[in-house]
Formats: structure tokens, sequence, C-alpha cells
């Protein structure tokens, strides 16, 4: 039995377990992962998240972001490897501040989808999530839509906008007769015509001006209280819906776990939130 | 913020966070433990155990039980009070064990259900779980049935058997026709006539000789991997439906998350598994 160090924590409850390896030794094979992330046979998380230092990343990674002094080796809680995770940028930079890891108010981090730069903001931090995409830029520049969205609650198919941030995302715009609240997630929506990969569906209600609301359905997991380039991708159709207004690059949104905030700026964008540690201590590993 | 020492840990996957609280000093209000059994913004468990010395108990859990030396302290994960949990009380013997709180092969611990008894075994710990009851006697002693179950995934109602064990069951043989796997236990099973405060609900097949799998649903809760109780419900129920043979008196209980083996004497009941305690640490309030 091996007994390593761990910490758990949240962004908008997005959580994750923590395993700081500050000098790089450790070897976290995919049973540790899922011993980790199970809620009932270990800690528990949406997934697990290694800090490492950029000596311990592959070469890719280390070269795409040579002055990144920690990697950020972020793993499904199925135990397989992941790129990135936007609200978990923000967890490992709360951590890295906690223990005085970092010391400047703007740091790149390294991850398996390249080079990141955090900020601290007031009550959290914001990661340049980089360049976005439309998936299907042919179809939608038309008619702002490029697809139809089938889910239990709404009687018809709901016309949709395919995003790429990295993930693929599909967002809904639901009109007002249909309750955000009673849509069934438990079901996964139908994307027609159905992404390569599958894809994250985010459905979205606008609340005010540059304020909407949103819940989302991930794609291999299910319905979860938030996530970060789900939210970006939210913010990113509504501003394409509006004709994409120049002075509309900054919005509010809320998700079942908390609220976001999105900044557009030109061709990519940024996510902001809060992020806390909650716990700290050993975990044994079993044999 | 206050920060306070805790543990995680589980029986047969039913999980729980251990506060330890050995000079009996700490007030953990209905709002932390809330927070403890968070999955997301906290730790996450099945429910919360405060270890406590004997003197911090109320008064009538100290009468009942003057000479144990520890004070389960068990809430639900709602933040309620609760009586007991039968693989809680493991849970919570391995804790004491782990830190030489005990040296003796069998000793009494406190709980809101009066004084257990728990003995180390092979590969874990058996607690005895006292007197057990027929709820409804005069129904069920000539057929053996006193209600009938209604669950999704089998066509008609399903004849069942009452029994208390400090919380009330109802528990199902299922016919060789319907699949214990099929079951649909995410809708809650309606046991008529309604028992006054609800009840859990074990689905039984018959293995082998004293020999049983189940599954079980919760009342208030859902189905869970385990319930202690319950698995002893399950077993009392299948040796009463065999006639009370007095030479079957040791049943095997598969649950979904492992197995627990359950003794009969007479009119009490003993429940025996495995527990373990997988980490341990600080974990930090919220104000």
């Amino acid at each position: 039995m091996r007994t390593i160090d761990f910490a758990k924590g949240h962004g908008t409850l997005n959580d994750f377990v923590l395993v700081p390896d500050l000098d790089g030794s450790l070897d976290l094979s995919e049973t540790d992962v899922r011993f980790l992330a199970d809620r009932h046979a270990g800690i528990g998380g949406d997934g697990v998240i290694r800090v490492a230092p950029l000596s311990a990343a592959p070469a890719d990674v280390r070269e795409a972001a040579p002055d990144a002094q920690w990697f950020m080796d972020y793993r499904n809680a199925d135990g397989s490897e992941a790129e990135m995770c936007g609200n978990g940028t923000r967890v490992f930079a709360q951590f890295l501040a906690d223990r005085a890891l970092v010391d400047a108010v703007v740091f790149p981090i390294a991850t398996r989808a390249g080079r990141k730069v955090i900020s601290r903001v007031e009550h959290g931090f914001r990661t340049d999530l980089g360049p976005w995409l439309l998936s299907r830029a042919d179809e939608a520049r038309g008619r702002g839509m490029d697809s139809v969205v089938q889910v239990v609650g709404a009687p018809d198919p709901l016309p949709a906008l395919s995003l790429d941030l990295g993930n693929p995302h599909t967002v809904v715009a639901l009109p007002p007769s249909i309750s955000l609240e009673h849509l069934d997630l438990s079901v996964a929506p139908r994307v027609d015509p159905e992404p390569p990969h599958g894809s994250n569906v985010e459905f979205v209600r606008a609340i005010g001006a540059r304020h909407i609301s949103m819940r989302v359905h991930e794609r291999g997991v299910g319905e979860t209280l938030s996530c970060g380039t789900g939210a970006a991708a939210a913010a990113l159709a509504t501003w394409w819906w509006a004709g994409t207004p120049s002075d509309e690059l900054t919005w509010r949104v809320d998700v079942r776990g908390g609220t976001l905030m999105v900044d557009i700026d030109g061709g990519s964008v940024g996510l902001a939130g809060p992020a806390q540690i909650v716990a700290a201590g050993q975990v044994s590993l079993p044999d």
C-alpha cells in the first residue's frame, strides 16, 4: 500500500482531486486515478490533476510552454489522459497560489492542450482559453444555426450552433415556451447531424443584457454542475446570434454550480471564476 | 474559516466522513455536516460520523452504554441526527483500531440506538445488531408474506415481508422470471399497504445454500451500493421463508458494493464485513 499526498478543490462545483508531485517522481497509474476519483471507494472528483514540474511533462508539452513552471497533468475520472479542463485550470492555479508555488499575477501553465495563461482576478482566476472556431462555419454563417438538438422536455427539435474550443460544443437557445429547469438531461440530447466524436450540449436562456443561464450535458458523463469551456461556448453562441456586437464582449454565465465570466477578444476567449481548495491530507492507494 | 481533522472510509462502498473529536469539544452544525457530506463542494460521503468520548454523548446514550469508551455520533448527509448505521459501525471500529483508541477484541460502543458490541473478525468487524421483529407478525405468520411491492421491471406486484431492525425493511424474493439486474430502482418501489414511515426495500435472489444476492432501495435516498441492516433483513426473511431451520444460521449476502455475512442467533442478528479507512487530513469548513 502506497500513501500519497492529495488535496481536494472545486471551481463552481466542478471538483478535482489534486496530487502534488513537486519533484515529478510520481507514477500515477490509470488504476490509481480511478481509485482517487471514485466517490465511494476513494476520495471522489470529476477528474484528477497531478501538479508536476515542467521537466516532468512530455516533450511536446514542454516545447509548447517553455516558460511555464508547472505542468497540469489532467486525467479523466476513468483514468484516461485528457487535454485540459477550463474549471480545472483555476483550481490548479489556486493550489499553486495556496502553496506559494507561483508569485506572479499573470503566469503561464503547461497543459496537454498547450500553454495557457492564468491571471489572478477579483474572487478567483481568469484563464485564456485561446482561439475558438465555428465547427461548421459554412452552415452557421447564414442563419446562425447549423444543426438541431432533440431533448426530453421539448416537443420539437431545437435549432443549435456548433463550436470548437479544443473540445466540441453544441449550443441551443431555448424558446420562451420551454423551461430550462424542466428539461430532462438524464437522457443524452441527440444532435443532428451527429458530430463525429460526439458533443457537449449547452441549453441557454437569456436573463438580461450579456447575462445568460445554462445547463450542460457533457459527452460521456451526463449533466454536470458546471463546464468551463461549455460556458464559454454558450456566451460565444449568444454573442454570435446577436450579430457579434463589438460592445458586448463580457458575459455573465450562470451554471448550476455558480457563476462564470466569459470575455471575448476577437478570435480568442477567456474564462474567469472562483476556485477553492477545501481539504488536504494523505490517501492510501490500494495495491 | 475553521480547519478540522477528518478521515474518509467505507464498508462495502457505503462511505463516511469521520471527524475525530477525541476530547469531545467540537460543535459540528447541520451546515458543517452537509458540507462535509457534499461530494462536490466538500469531501463527500453517505453520512458523517463524529468520533467522540462517551462523556460527550447525550445522557440517555451514556446511560444505555455506561461501559463504552467511544460515542458514534452519526449524522445523515442532510445534516439530521440518525440513530445508527450498520456499515458505519465497522468503519467507526476500523478508525478506533487504526488510531489505537481501542485494544480489546470485543468492545462496546455507544450509539443513539443504544449499546452495540463490536468484535474483530477475519477481514473486518462484526456488529451485534440486537433484536429484530416481524413488523406485521399476524399477517406474516401464515404464509410468510404480509404485503406486496410494485417495482419497474416486474409486471405484477410481488409478495413481500416486513421486518423491523430498528429501522423498517420490506424484503421481496424475486421469482426466477425476473432478473435482479434489470429492475429499475431509479423509481422508488411502492409497498402496499404503505408503511407509516416508509420502508427500505430489498430485492433478493437465492444463489445457493445460505447465499443470497440483493439490491436495495433506501427510503429517502434511492438505490445504494450497500445497506447493512438491509442485508440482515434480507437474510432473516429468507431464513423465515425456509421455516427458520436451526442449522442455517450464517448467511452470505452479496450487495453491489461487496459481501456481508449475517448470523442469526434466536431473536438477535449480527452483521460482519470489511471496513477501510482510505484517507485522512484537514478540511476547511466554510463560515
